[in-house]
């Protein structure tokens, strides 16, 4: 015998319909929508009913990108997989895509069990990997076939961190060949590191150390260079291409570019480029290493650019990036050497609210919200249409959002494992309320009742924006 | 006590899934949906039971551009309110929008009040109309803040066929500044009629009155022109744009470029700049003639964009601008004249056909042909979510729709009341089965089991691509 | 026995050389150019000796657009051909090409020996004519032709002003054709003036009477736009295209994307448009006026672009549009309504001076101000080598400037026949000492040596710019 | 006393004028200009009359990008400075830029030092020398420095050739942020190396080792991505960039979008580009080794937008990259495998005729062929006016050439030092008749009057295209 459950009453929103209608769960899957007060919806019985009127009934986000415990720079990223994924829970967010990491020598095997063996049995939601490609060789391209086939069907490379994740455009193009025979997508960090390496030795000779300086050796042309350079390549190698955390208008307008020409190039920005900039980085008292990520935060001027990608579809996606360092004990690293911070800024258990925000703001619609946050996300990285969509036959990962609630983000607040918010003190409109994860409650009422380990892995298919 | 159907077993596709699943219909609407096999759907209880096993369940297409028994040239569109609609549900098309006229010299009013005397009482489906303004003055302004409130809310306007329907740039300006405020949105035929009318006026002079000198006169740079002023007046306007019927590689460059720059600017082509070209209008013997539209068949290079524009989405909407005139003794018109040749192909039948083809020969994937069909007319021009999809909650205009079965396009047996097809023996895979119109079944099984006065007009909310 | 005059030791600059260089000049030519201390130099005996040391020596400026006497809003351009051909030798200009007026239902013809008879006898430095033509039918097209034969081979179109000097694009095109077949240059004013005349009419009824509104009205959308559209309708007809007065950002972005697909189009800009800005139409107490030309000034932002367009080549040409109106009596004709104010500015006089202090600013080069001065605006009307360098065989037009030289703007010491000047107070370097026309002392030394009716008409051959 | 020398009655050709004049050279000057007929002239004696009657006066051609006995894959481009020179000199070019070879490990004063010493005392015409910079490291930079003082301004790197002229993007950078400070110009070799090798290792591995398949691995986006992404090194820099051999549509649009902008990019091309395809490439028995140059020949259809580039000025020289390996021992050293064919084909002495011809073909105007391989070289690289004009003050290096005079090139006539000709059996119109170098009559009437040594080594200043 099923478990059902009815959500009651809410407007179910997704990337493509705003419907009244309720929503039936048998066990972890929707079974069924009917319209609100059709005898359909009435005929329904139900082990357990959720009031949501006056609320958004709404898909569980999709993060694709999180770093949860990723060793850089000396250190380690503060969110394990248990605290990251409950913070992500908390945020209504109940898939992750995280990053296993080839170390260079090693294979990619290797590294994928490496990161399995984190995540198993912590996790409160659940989670997918893609591989960091550290390492191009004749042993890693026929590997990369047996991800794809696995459920590992997504391959990050690096164009900065020359001697750590860089890739020269040699081993790129050879990856995205493969990529292209084997239904893979190459993601693509874009910066050009060997001569952004140039500026940092540079800027440190001249004493500019502060964390400001990050941003400005980052330069918004070295990252429209890369990206223009990584569609070239996939062109040529008759490959996809997704580019991670672009920030600068000069890369949006590569895309756009690119996309006019036909090509299937993608495009994911970050919240901390939507709402955060170069005045956060200029902070006093090093408080601006608190800011500090790869790409860095641009002007404030860039954002206008990465609102307009999203409405026009030359970005396609909003994941976070996530990756936190405490501002005490970790970003300290860096005082005296900008170079030194680790990269990378918490914000998992942030970012269905401010683009619900963002929203409010009237920067994109509710069912764009919906689209960028988690039907795109599952779609570009083969969870489709498990996760990212209310929809009878998905899993039932489903947040009941309450659109009206104001809240103050705050480090004393959150739940995720570091000393700092990036947003602190930021007032949103919007908050989570109930989040299913594959029908089970992991946060009821605003209490989490979920458990590390409810969370499993998920194999995906290959990226559905192809033909 | 409420009719209730079942679809069962079909592979529904909407904009954004693709479930297998069965589908609820309570009298008129769309009650429920649930996944095939699982309890929820089991349970339900259904005084008809279709089986779509192995077939397609579709939303109803959404033809947004028609022209029934339109007056044009002396003459007038051979298909009456009643066959046109007829043609549309054999072509699985449960919504036409078609044009009401407003004469110069006369009110908005006056012309749509004939159009729904045309319409009234005959349509097989359901209609809408949009508004032809060809004489913008104060009056005809003020009367446009009504027509939109009534669900009359877009307005097209010609910048060509001076001294019939054409605008001056003044004139669309403030009609564009008027829709800028009550929400409606203009439709523009962007070819600049001025430069062409001298290039006609040159070419009979020369003796070149072929059919094909049709095609020759209406440039490609012309079309482009006015797409690109249309556009810019858009914008002194604040106002939305949807151009109608583009035909030109250029055209569609003006709509990539106004969209990157993140203006509202929207596209529509028809199936005939799709599958035909300018070797169809030099078709001897005068046959060149019946391709005669508009703007023109186009050389066949120019398809390759249009295909890039409706997978870039720099194209949103395949509708047919279905305007039939016979060859026999309206074509014939004109003979030793193409300027006097009725400008318009039939097509309302064929378009849902043509487009899965397009699925088939992979230009367009399953879930973007009901994009473009059905799901962005109904959002463009204010039916959603009553049409255009599959949805609890929604109008059931459903189509059941063979993928596999054959069919060779043919005058002998289409329904549209004209005595050639421009797809003559061209072989397509997929056929309608079955049509639904608001729950009745007006195509069963093959058979066309509607009646005359079954579609009602439909008034219309506004375009919901606008923030 | 010929005259013989030697300019000794200046710089001698052309649009491609700086030399060291004597020149002798042998009655109305320059007869040979010797590097300085050569004993080819040191050979030349001379009736008259002019030392240049110290100095430049350039060709003397060609202005090609004035309007000297124009009738234009129910008055006529305060200088009359006497006194703005001897204001412009004052700023080192020794040929303009001013414009003949085609009124509507009159021909070509009348209006050509209308504005002979206004400047026989009357100027001090050489003129041409072009033509305004203002009624495009079949006997102006013949006319045409004998006009370029006759050496009046450029014609200017206004795409604003309806009901004055505007002509439709059917009018448009076919001068384009016919300028395609016969070698003549079309001149656009390219402005959208049906659409202007809306907001216009707006903006008065708002109460927006202030000149600066004159600025808000004549959008730079509106020029962008009918520049595009000159362009598309001369790539229609196959003929090149000349865009006068350039003054949006936008619209320099159109002649650049032209000339980047390699299309034969030009355009010319204005020191007003350099150096003044929608600022001074804001001048207080009706001050403003005195700035209202169409196009209009721009906000400051543009010039940069305009510079830039200088650079790059995709603006040729600096004229002054010279038209001036008094402040008092004719500005004042549009006080409490913009539209009334006769637009123009005086400027004549200041083009050669401006240009040398944007060299002085750096931002074009000597030879580039000789190039866009004087070189450039020769060969692109058919009067080079005769006018626009300094070579064997051309015309002794030469001016001797001193570039340390400091001089200031004003109406009180200008020698235009206008009661303000655009530059009042404005600080500059350099300055014109010495005029020579065809080999006879204009200016010498700082003073009117000239005199009316020594300037001659100059037939023009064609345009030198087309392969 | 000086020797004087006349050149009557031709037609002088420059950059800027055509012009009836006569040409008075004392000693190794041109000393005056006048025009033909007048005082001026006739009263000039001389030494020696040369009758150029009929011809055209040009100035010698200025050939900015040879490589005489350069080292390259084991073997030596075949023409020595002497036999290279005296080809250079039959062919109307008086003057070349050779390159001198910084090896790995070395100093670049080193290799300046050897390759001044091939060349002194051997060359028939003045030469220069660039700087291949190879090795950029602390001590290069600093030597560019004193480069640029002794008058070696220009320096090339390579994005190609790995492990031999190879620079990565930090040491591009690096010597653009120099040469932006010292005032050098960087030429850029943009062909993406490190992914083109990855395609001729895989096309070899496929046994595809006809020369065609040079063509085919190295693709025209890899020209274009490296253009673009030298360009915004640059512009990160602050740095002029002078490209050579454009060959690919791709790569001009590039300098045209960074023109547009306002950048200091220039483009050279090369005869080969514009009159060979992979046509040739394709030739059977080993013939295609013949044109195996890099970047390779394109298919015929790019030379359309190289010869629209050299129009739109996106393109601004003609060199002739002239590097000639024998077919039989040299070419010969690829047969079984593509990559090992020396790359280089020979051409300094067909350039000034081959773009004669395209003068007759109505590619470019008499003045546009006198700046692309004369005027804008010299200025480019700091000769101007020493070179590249006929103006009094610049050397008397003078073509007499005869517009009418037909020839056809074949290996069996020319006198460069290679087995064959690129354009062999190619007829053209248009011949060198006399050649002065430095008013020394080098080639008499198609005969070879110079001699090894009269050719002095010409140090350069800076480029003349930044303000």
């Amino acid at each position: 015998m099923s478990t059902r459950t009815v959500i009651r009453g809410g407007l179910v929103i997704t990337a493509s319909d705003e419907l009244h209608a309720d929503v039936l769960i048998e066990d972890t899957r929707i079974a069924a929508i009917a319209a609100t007060g059709t005898s359909a919806a009435d005929a329904w019985t139900a082990d357990r009913i959720i009031d949501a009127t006056g609320k958004y009934v709404i898909p569980g986000g999709v993060d694709a990108h999180t770093h949860m415990e990723l060793p850089f720079g000396g250190t380690f990223a503060s969110d394990t997989f248990e605290t990251g994924t409950r913070a992500a829970a908390w945020g209504g967010t109940t898939t992750i895509i995280d990053f296993a990491v080839q170390s260079v020598g090693r294979s990619l095997r290797e590294g994928l069990d490496a990161w399995n063996a984190k995540a198993d049995g912590k996790c409160a939601i659940d989670y997918g990997f893609h591989m960091i490609v550290s390492d191009v060789n004749q042993d890693t391209l026929k590997e990369m076939d047996l991800l794809v086939e696995e459920g590992v069907t997504s391959f990050k490379q690096f164009m900065a961190y020359p001697g750590v994740f860089y890739s020269d455009d040699g081993q790129i193009l050879r990856a995205m060949q493969r990529s292209a025979e084997n239904g893979g997508l190459i993601m693509m960090h874009a910066e050009n590191g060997i001569a952004i390496d140039v500026l940092v030795e540079q800027a440190l000779a001249r004493g500019e150390t502060d964390p400001r300086f990050h941003g400005e050796v980052r330069k918004a042309l070295l990252e429209a260079e890369a990206t223009h350079r990584a569609i070239k390549l996939a062109q040529v190698a008759g490959a996809p291409l997704y580019v991670v955390h672009v920030s600068a208008t000069e890369a949006v307008a590569e895309l756009a570019r690119a996309r006019d020409e036909g090509l299937n190039v993608f495009g994911e920005t970050c919240p901390q480029y939507l709402f955060l900039s170069t005045d956060n980085l200029a902070e006093p008292d090093f408080e601006g290493a608190k800011y500090v990520c790869s790409t860095p935060l641009r002007p404030r001027e860039h954002q206008a650019a990465l609102w307009r990608g999203l409405r026009t579809n030359d970005l396609q996606v909003v994941s976070t990036d996530h990756c936190p360092f405490c501002f005490t004990g970790q970003k300290e690293l860096g005082r005296g050497d900008f170079s030194k911070i680790p990269n990378g800024l918490p914000g998992v258990e942030n970012r269905m609210d401010l683009l619900h925000q963002a929203v409010v703001d009237g920067h994109i619609s509710r069912r764009r919200w919906i689209e960028i946050a988690c039907a795109t996300p599952a779609r570009m990285f083969g969870l489709y249409p498990k996760k990212g969509t209310i929809a009878p036959g998905a899993d039932a990962d489903v947040v009941i959002y309450d659109p009206h609630a104001e809240q103050i983000m705050s480090a004393e607040t959150h739940h995720m494992n570091v000393d700092y918010s990036a947003y602190e003190g930021r007032r949103t409109t919007g908050r989570v309320e109930t989040v299913l994860s594959r029908g089970t409650s992991v946060i009821t009422d605003r209490e989490f009742t979920g458990r590390a380990g409810h969370g499993s892995y998920t194999p995906r298919s290959t990226c559905q924006y192809l033909l």
